[in-house]
């Protein structure tokens, strides 16, 4: 078995971790709102990429990767972003939250 | 319908990033050790909580929060815990990514 070590991004970058349960059936356009808005994001100079896991009935969480802060306004500023984040709070989460964070070194591992 | 802005932990404080694709078939003691994982992680002084989510057959995402690098330093040097990373890498995971960083802020949203 061969270990690799790797960085995922070359610090330092941000991290976006945004933690959210959804409403009970609060679903509405989820779905296609979530579609437009990973195209979206990938229009921002600086958006490194994103990952994205939820527990069926439990927590979900979405980790956005980007070079730096100004990314990020870019982004939060997006005005078609912001109409959803409201569509958000008024039909699809019970909760969320969202940590703003530098990362200050990275390493992962690959099978071989 | 009320909204109440709120912050997940007072910044500055630590989190870190665990992403990992499960390796197909290689479950073994997995269940037993995260259980175990998460007795000992609560008694690193500093630790403030962490926050899960797996997509079934696909990514997950755990987030542990930190007061500060020397309470994520102790986490780290467990040996516990560094016999269950080696544990991983020989059997569950066929790849995972470690991001630690620095939260700079957060915010969230409940239903009231």
């Amino acid at each position: 078995m061969d270990i690799k070590p790797f960085a995922a991004h070359e610090p330092p970058y941000y991290a976006v971790v945004f933690t959210s349960v959804r409403r009970e059936g609060g679903v509405g356009e989820y779905g296609e709102a979530a579609a437009r808005m990973e195209e979206l994001v990938k229009e921002v100079p600086g958006f490194l990429g994103y990952e994205s896991a939820r527990t069926p009935g439990g927590l979900g969480i979405t980790v956005g990767y980007f070079r730096d802060e100004e990314a990020i306004g870019v982004w939060q500023r997006n005005a078609e972003h912001r109409v959803v984040q409201q569509q958000g709070r008024e039909e699809w989460y019970d909760s969320y939250s969202v940590h703003v964070a530098k990362v200050e070194r990275s390493y992962g591992f690959e099978r071989g």
